[in-house]
């Protein structure tokens, strides 16, 4: 393997890893409110495209990091979105009981 | 220039532009109390290592993210240091005071 691979996953390592906390944080506390619904949805989209291209011009690192971030981020834009759901959910029925 | 070179442009638009509001938050506010120093420093070094090694396999979608990404995020953690070295100064003061 290149040198110049080993830094890839270097870079891969850190760039990852300074995203799990954050991911833990949501998973354990289902807490998502403080997470904005358009902004993750563009960096899921562009995690996606990197993951892409990375298969494409076959980067190994590009791939490895953007498939465990991809899988992360999409994880909470998923709870996110239920969450929204759910709230909608709550409101129709609050309202149907308050008429 | 190569399809292949669009998505990666794609790509880098769309996660450098989801880390934007964040940044202009807390350059707006001034408020680094929410960053965490350790997670911050790991994320900077990533990029860094990403940057270099865009350079190095000549990959300009990679070049330009994160060049802009380090921009960025190395202005808000040198903010964050500053603030830390701000807070202990104040420290030391109030302890002088109160002896």
């Amino acid at each position: 393997m290149p040198d110049v691979v080993y830094l890839g996953y270097m870079a891969a390592f850190c760039t990852t890893c300074s995203f799990v906390p954050q991911v833990l944080h949501i998973l354990k506390t289902k807490d998502t409110r403080s997470i904005s619904l358009g902004m993750y949805s563009i960096f899921v989209t562009g995690v996606f495209f990197w993951l892409v291209y990375g298969i494409i011009i076959k980067d190994a690192p590009i791939m490895v990091a953007n498939v465990i971030t991809l899988a992360l981020s999409s994880t909470i834009l998923i709870m996110k979105i239920r969450d929204i759901f759910r709230e909608r959910k709550d409101q129709t029925a609050t309202q149907s009981t308050t008429l």
